[in-house]
């Protein structure tokens, strides 16, 4: 058997990992042997909002009256029969989010029983799908204020739900008395239904007391008008809703997973659900990398789900970008590497899907003036890596279930 | 088969993984079937010290002809034969440090190559094990401009070395021509052996450059007999020591994995070199405990190492209280229960050794109205896995090769 380069291993493990939890035939399966008897009004919101809507137009065709799109900045790929496409902010909502989530709310009023909203919703469809019941700027305000003092997604939702005419529930609800069928692909692990895409179309669990115990847990201090509309109650129950999910990390590791044992490494799935600091991540996995190295076994260690990048500079980068560099250290000089991407193709704020390290990246920043704890205390992961060829490029992959770390032994 | 609960299989697992890493049992491991021609002169440094004494004290009995130990103020349990023993500062060495080690150095003195130093070394030798070649007053000085600069230890290290007639391989050149023969209980991940109490008995491998190199780095300026001592170089080759290690991290993981599968469980060490952040452990460990709880299988991840505390808040607690604390929010009424604890049996300021949360421990804290973020961010884990019995007490083990951790699901 030819051994492949550990970087050639990773590569084939992220692209083929992705390639597994892709939108298009996921959309097509829910769709398969489904009758829609009146109208039919399409809504897709999300970073996969554009392949999801062109997969169902292509399984429906003329079956769709109207509908909307709204996804990110460079995610439309295209005309989309008579659908209207709108790029807008992420992670942080702009006017376009409003002005796309507006005709959304204008394509679906005045539906009767007999119609059917098919509602389309991928991750960063909190940032995509929305209307704000603040000022946008305000928005932003206690949306940055969150990231920055940790928050994870599921209490950042817990917050940004009650602040939205859409969220919680809230969608649905203006949609009736048509019934909404919901396809989603889940980027929130465990799929709690009502945390994708912060629930548009789904009862909401969440609490106004959840809401005050983020407040408490980050001692955050909001305007009268916020701390008003977080005791406002979203919807508990809604007759007219149907969801399926489609696609989510649990098929990302497993699909890692069979790559892996075809390339010769006895893959082991830690867990679907990681959700720790991105940088202490990295440092558990090159300690996990560190030990197994060189012990003449091929061995992959897999760990799906988001981890939280905690803000203590201002350089560039994302959570898997920061979760490879902090392994690289571990494994210097070792028969081994550390990977992370972003199933979406896209780290944080940059153009790259994640970072990968190996034995040799330690020599290559050193070679290079890179000091690595400079580096992860700016937060400046992307830079690092750029340099000595670390990033993983993708591109938009269209899908969104989070994230894949991989460690790869020998 | 009985199925024991949870937390009757956790305490067997601790206590029989810190058994396995005794003192007793790996001195007389590494002494079994060793003859020593000429005369054995002993001499113990470091937290263990004591125990390693008494245990080839036992073994060999009058083939000691002398010797000498010294351990931290308390650690001194009794008599040993005719060895001399010494209780002295730690971390700060201070004026019992000299007396001890010169008492070891006069020991050692007048050696013939038939004969054997038997070195019994542990965690805490650095400070415990010394005598500096300048004032205790100037070593301080000496030391505290080093931490003021920033140096890390790598670079304090290679300064300390040459200001020490033991360290840095002087101790072996000292008792030449006799043979070192040095038994280490490892309390560094990885087991370096020249970072293992600033390597008494191994070549050293840094440099009179290097130690150049960090002055000039930092713009240092040190007195003329410092900074002629940081000129004479350390030991690079010695033809007359040979080390074991017998007590480690590595073996207290294949311990504890050893009882999992006699309690019906399959191990998986994840790591031996564990390293990050303790409550991030712990949420690593939690995520893998929910993906596989409840699966069918019963399986044991361990991981051993050594986390560190980020210091937030007053309370009382240790890393392996907090790491296991941060996991129990993810296990929450799951068949799963995730523990650490300290081979040294002392974790923090604390009686305890460590901590024990399960699928119930969120329900009793909520019952007993604890806050588990509150807690955490006080770094408070002590007294709420106190309430709820969450505490792992075994009593001061006499070993210490740092923590394990394990998640048990079923």
């Amino acid at each position: 058997m030819v051994q492949n380069s550990l970087r050639q291993d990773a590569d084939r493990i992220i692209s083929g990992a992705i390639d597994a939890v892709r939108p298009d035939a996921a959309v097509k399966r829910a769709l398969a042997g489904r009758e829609f008897p009146g109208r039919v009004v399409l809504v897709a919101a999300g970073k996969a909002a554009w392949q999801m809507a062109k997969a169902a137009h292509e399984a429906l065709g003329e079956r769709i009256g109207s509908g909307v799109v709204v996804t990110k900045y460079g995610h439309v790929m295209g005309e989309i029969g008579c659908l209207k496409c709108f790029e807008a902010g992420h992670p942080v909502p702009d006017e376009n989010t409003i002005r796309g989530t507006q005709a959304a709310l204008d394509a679906v009023d005045g539906l009767t029983e007999k119609d059917t909203v098919l509602f389309l919703l991928s991750g960063g469809g909190s940032a995509l799908f929305e209307k704000p019941l603040i000022s946008l700027e305000e928005l932003q305000d206690v949306t940055c204020r969150l990231l920055a003092c940790g928050a994870d997604i599921v209490e950042m939702n817990t917050i940004r739900k009650r602040l939205s005419a859409v969220k919680g529930g809230r969608f649905a609800k203006l949609c009736a008395p048509a019934r909404v069928y919901a396809i989603v692909l889940s980027d929130i692990l465990g799929d709690p239904l009502d945390m994708i895409a912060s629930g548009p179309a789904v009862p909401d669990r969440s609490t106004c007391a959840e809401a005050e115990a983020v407040i408490k847990k980050y001692r955050l201090r909001f305007s009268p008008r916020v701390t008003e509309l977080l005791q406002e109650e979203t919807p508990k129950e809604l007759d007219n809703t149907e969801t399926v999910i489609t696609g989510s990390v649990r098929e990302l590791c497993s699909a890692a997973a069979g790559i892996c044992s075809a390339l010769g490494y006895t893959p082991v799935v830690l867990t679907d659900m990681l959700c720790c600091q991105a940088r202490e991540a990295g440092s558990f996995l090159g300690s996990v990398a560190r030990t197994h190295a060189g012990q003449g076994e091929r061995m992959a260690y897999i760990a799906g789900g988001e981890t939280v990048v905690k803000l203590t500079g201002h350089g560039k980068g994302g959570r898997n970008q920061e979760l490879a560099l902090a392994a690289a250290e571990a494994i210097d000089g070792l028969d081994a590497a550390v990977f992370s991407a972003g199933s979406d193709g896209t780290d944080g704020p940059t153009d790259a899907a994640g970072g990968y390290v190996d034995g040799t990246t330690m020599a290559a920043l050193r070679g290079r003036g890179i000091d690595i704890f400079d580096t992860l205390a700016d937060n400046d992961a992307y830079h690092a890596l750029k340099a000595v060829g670390g990033l993983i490029m993708t591109g938009p992959t269209g899908t969104n279930v989070n994230d894949v770390a991989v460690v790869l032994v020998r």
